[in-house]
């Protein structure tokens, strides 16, 4: 894994980053959570990505623990390996869903398409947003950050 | 700005990618959103990038419209520019949030920092999360995703 960028190594982004690297990554991810893709192939065909690009992709995240190997063996070939998300995996949908939120709103698109997440026990859908301590639903342009210790929040 | 990564240019996910790029251009982001950065030698000292991949980077913020340069001058020295984060890119709080939020989870660290939100009007603290349609907070881990046009979408 490649040393945090910048200078703060503090910081949770930087953490984020080191482990998501790079715009293919994010894609990989969208495509194992979205049409649960787990073999090399199936990666390739939706990402139209060279397959020595994907390779190290694949190996950076199962390095990092995003993701893990899985043996697999359809008839009459070879055992394979697959791709699973892990629970890290699974939680980037959080990323997966900030992106495609900030893309629907500011870079809109008549054939556009994003995921939508559904509650895996009640198929109940789900949105990402700012709330406020009311539970009221807050845009995220009418925020401003402060840098807070991890330790200090609930 | 470089083609669209990924077969599938509908993709809002990829959208939003063409915008970000990599990761320094997050970080620049980030030092804008949380430490009010806007001149080329604050995000300098608190990234400790090249200065060459800043000027880049920050020229790439602008042309996607991220960024915007304005004017300023300090006393006795020439007129110089300063990058001011425009709505879309003050929008990106959410997916910095996510990035963060994330990494809380998976990537804990004793030391560590993360930005935390708060309205602009009251001060008040504000949180990235799933809500279903009852407004109750879903865990990123719980949800499946299913693609979907984005004009299907409220």
């Amino acid at each position: 894994m490649p040393k945090t960028l910048g200078k703060d190594s503090s910081c949770s982004i930087a953490r984020a980053l080191d482990a998501l690297g790079d715009a293919w990554t994010i894609l990989i991810i969208r495509e194992a959570l979205v049409s649960g893709a787990t073999r090399f192939q199936e990666f390739q065909d939706a990402l139209g990505i060279a397959p020595n690009v994907l390779a190290k992709r694949l190996a950076a995240l199962v390095e990092s623990r995003v993701m893990t190997r899985r043996a697999y063996r359809d008839a009459g070939v070879r055992s394979r390996e697959e791709y699973i998300l892990t629970e890290a995996g699974r939680g980037l949908s959080i990323v997966v869903a900030a992106l495609s939120s900030w893309a629907r709103t500011y870079r809109p698109s008549e054939e556009g398409t994003s995921p939508r997440f559904l509650t895996a026990a009640g198929s109940a859908p789900a949105q990402l947003a700012f709330i406020d301590e009311r539970g009221s639903i807050v845009p995220p342009e009418d925020l401003v950050a402060v840098r807070t210790p991890d330790r200090e929040r609930a």
